[in-house]
C-alpha cells in the first residue's frame, strides 16, 4: 500500500456493517436507512434505464441534473449558480470531497480539520500531501474554539473544511462561528470546503451554508448528495456547487478519478431534486419521532447525550459503563448486546480524544429503534 | 486548481462528445454504442431498484458481484480468487485505474507506461507523483520495442501499465511480448497494471491476461469492467483483481475515493456476468461486420487504416489529406464533414507523436457508420 494511506485501517463503516451482519446486531452505526426512498423517485430511474439512458453521461453531469441542483442551491441560498459552470456531479459526495481536495489543494499546503471529522477527509488530504492543522470540537456543545482557530489561520492556509450538520456530532455551525471563519477566510485568502449531505436534516435550527455569506460564494466549494435527503444512500449521486475557477480542479480531478457518473440515476435524482418543500417537511417530523425515541431510549440507559441539532447522528459518553475506551464498549455492545454503534476515535488525529464518545444512528424505522433501546436497557 | 493537474485539459472525450451535438455531427468519437445493452441486465437493475436494494453497499462490493467477477475471471485465466479478499468493485474501470494507483504508488516511484495510453494514466500518475517513463509504440503494428523497454526497467521500477486490447490503437499484446514483460517484471520485481476492458472484443487473435502468466498473479492488479462488453458504459462498473497485499492498496484508495458503488447497477451487473459464452459469440460478429463496413469505408475515402486486433476503435493516418496536425484534421472532420474522431496526440507525453493518427470507433449501428462513411466520401 502507498505510504500515504498506510496509517489508514479498513473504514469503520465497513468493519462494523460486517460485524452487525456477522453477529445478527441491531446495526445503528452506519448511516443508512432501513427504510426505502420514495416510489417517484424509484421510478424515474427504471424509466431512465428503460427509455436507453445507459451510456456514458457528460463527465460534469447530465444537463437536467446539473440544471435541478443549481435551482435547489438557489432555493437553499439565494444565489444563482451556472449550472454549466458551477455545478460538477460526482459518484457520491465521498466523490465530491476526494475531487475537492486533489483538485485544488497541493502537497504542503496547509488544511484545517476539525475533529471529529469524517473520515475520509483526513485520508485525501494525505493523498494530496496536504499539511493537516486539526483543531477539536469538544463536548457538550462542540463549540468551535475561535481563537485558536484564529491562531493556526494564516496566509499559509490553503482551505478549512466544515461540515454542517456535523457527522458526527451532529452540531450545527452557527452563525457567529460561520461569520467568523468567513471573516478569516477574507482576511487571508483561504477557501472553504463544505460538506453539507445532511442540510435537510437540521431541526433545532436552520441550516446556513457558507456559500451564502457575503462574499463567501467566490471561495466557497459546497458539497452534497442525493442520499441522506432522499433515503437512496446506494445509488451514490453527489455534487459540487463552486465559482467556475474552483470548479475548474474539482472536474479535472473528478475526469480522472470517475469520469462519470451512472447515467440512470442522474436522471432520476434530477427528477428527485424537484420534489416539492412539503417532502422535507414531512422528512424531519419523521426524523424528529426517530430521533426522540432513541435519545429518551439512550438516557433511560444511562448514556450521557449530547444535544444533536442536525443530522441523523447522536454522539453519547458511554463512560457511565465503565469501559477503558469506544473501541472495547463497542465491541462489548455488538458480541454481548446485540448492537452495533460506532467509536468515534477514528474520527479524531488523536485517537485518544474520542475514546469516551460513541455515535448512534437513528434513521432507522421506529420498531428497530425500540428494539435497541430495549436490548441495551437489559443487557448493558 | 492543484499543480499536478495543471497541465491536464478538459478531456478530450468531453471536448469531442459536446462538438458533436453542437455540430450536429455523427459522433465516432467517445466510445460509447448508440445502442443499447440487454433486457435481461437492465431487467435485473430494474428489479433491485424495485426490491429496495438501494442503500450503501458493502464498500468493496455486493457479495453477488464479487463473486460473478471471481467467476469469471476463473474461466477467463484459468485463475481460481477468493471473491472477498482478490475482488474489489469501483465505480467504473476509470475508478479502478485510480484506486491502483493512489493505492500503491509511491510519490518518485518509476512507472513504466506505453504511449499512446488513455488519458487517466497519466492524470493519476501525476496525482500520485510518479515518475512516469514512457515508451512509444508506432505504427503499423504498434510493437514494444522489447530492447528500449529492457533499457527502462530496473530495481527503481515499480509498475509497468498495459492496455490489451489496446485503446487507442487496437493493438493486441502478443504472448511473447507478454512474456517479455513478465520477465523483466519478475527479475526486477515490479508490479503489472492491466487495463482489460476489451477483452471481449479481441478479434484477430485470443486475449491474453497478464494474471495467467506464470508467476504473475502476485505481482498484477487486473482492471475491467461492465461497460463495453454489455453496452452499458453509463453504469460505471468497474472491478480490480489481484492477490491480497494488492488489494489492500487498491480498497484504502478506492474507500476514500467513492467508499462504495451504486447497488442496484451491481445487482444487475452480477446478473450480467452470469450470462453464457454464447453471448459474447454473438457480440464479436456483430463487431466485426461494423468494424468491416468502418474499416472498408475509411479505406475508400483514401486513409491509412492500421489493423485493429481488438477494441472497438481504429487508427489512421490522416496524412493523405494534407493537414497540419491530428487537431486540425479532428477540426476540419468535425465543421465541414460532420463526423467527430479523436485526435491522438492527448494520448502521448509527446503530443507531437500523435500528430499524424486519429482514432474511429465502429461502437455505432450499422446505418451511422454508413452515414459516417458516406459525408466523409463526399466533403473530405
Ligand atoms: C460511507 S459511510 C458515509 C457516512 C455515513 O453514512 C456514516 O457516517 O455512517
Ligand atoms: C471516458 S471515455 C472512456 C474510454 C472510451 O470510451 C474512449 O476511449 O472513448
Amino acid at each position: 500500500v502507498a505510504k500515504r494511506l498506510e496509517k489508514f485501517k479498513t473504514t469503520i463503516f465497513t468493519q462494523m456493517s460486517s460485524l452487525a451482519i456477522k453477529h445478527n446486531a441491531i446495526n445503528l452505526g452506519q448511516g443508512f436507512p432501513n427504510f426505502d426512498g420514495l416510489d417517484f423517485v424509484k421510478d424515474a430511474a427504471i424509466e431512465a434505464i428503460k427509455a436507453g439512458k445507459n451510456q456514458y453521461a457528460r463527465g460534469y453531469g447530465v444537463p437536467d441534473l446539473n440544471s435541478a441542483i443549481a435551482s435547489r442551491f438557489q432555493k437553499d441560498t439565494g444565489l444563482i449558480v451556472d449550472p454549466e459552470k458551477e455545478v460538477t456531479v460526482t459518484s457520491g459526495c465521498t466523490e465530491a470531497i476526494a475531487a475537492t481536495i486533489l483538485g485544488l489543494v497541493n502537497p504542503g499546503d496547509e488544511v484545517v480539520l476539525f475533529a471529529p471529522f469524517y473520515d475520509s477527509y483526513e485520508a485525501v488530504l494525505s493523498m494530496a500531501g496536504a499539511n493537516i492543522k486539526c483543531i477539536t470540537l469538544c463536548p457538550p456543545d462542540f463549540a468551535v474554539p475561535l481563537e485558536q482557530l484564529k491562531s493556526v489561520v494564516s496566509a499559509n492556509t490553503k482551505a478549512i473544511i466544515i461540515n454542517t450538520p456535523h457527522n458526527p456530532t451532529g452540531k450545527m455551525f452557527t452563525r457567529e462561528e460561520l461569520e467568523f471563519i468567513a471573516q478569516l477566510c477574507k482576511e487571508n485568502d483561504v477557501l472553504v470546503f463544505t460538506d453539507e449531505v445532511y442540510d435537510k436534516l437540521s431541526f433545532e435550527m436552520d441550516h446556513i451554508s457558507m456559500a451564502s455569506l457575503p462574499g463567501m460564494f467566490n471561495r466557497t466549494v459546497t458539497l452534497n448528495s442525493l442520499g441522506k435527503t432522499f433515503s437512496l444512500t446506494g445509488w451514490k449521486i453527489g455534487w459540487a456547487v463552486a465559482p467556475p475557477h474552483l470548479t475548474w480542479g474539482v472536474r479535472q480531478a473528478h475526469s480522472f478519478l470517475t469520469f462519470a457518473t451512472s447515467t440512470p440515476m442522474q436522471f432520476a435524482a434530477a427528477t428527485a431534486l424537484q420534489t416539492s418543500d412539503s417532502y422535507y417537511e414531512e422528512l424531519k417530523r419523521d426524523y424528529l419521532a426517530k430521533k426522540a425515541i432513541l435519545v429518551e431510549g439512550l438516557e433511560a440507559v444511562g448514556f450521557v447525550v449530547y444535544p444533536s441539532s442536525g443530522t441523523y447522528f447522536v454522539v453519547v459518553d458511554h463512560t457511565p459503563f465503565g469501559f477503558e475506551n469506544d473501541v472495547a464498549f463497542c465491541e462489548h455492545l455488538i458480541e454481548e448486546v446485540g448492537v452495533v454503534a460506532i467509536p468515534t476515535s477514528v474520527f479524531y488525529l488523536n485517537p485518544e480524544e474520542g475514546k469516551n464518545l460513541v455515535r448512534f444512528t437513528f434513521c432507522k424505522d421506529e420498531a428497530t429503534l425500540r428494539g435497541a433501546v430495549e436490548r441495551m436497557k437489559h443487557k448493558l
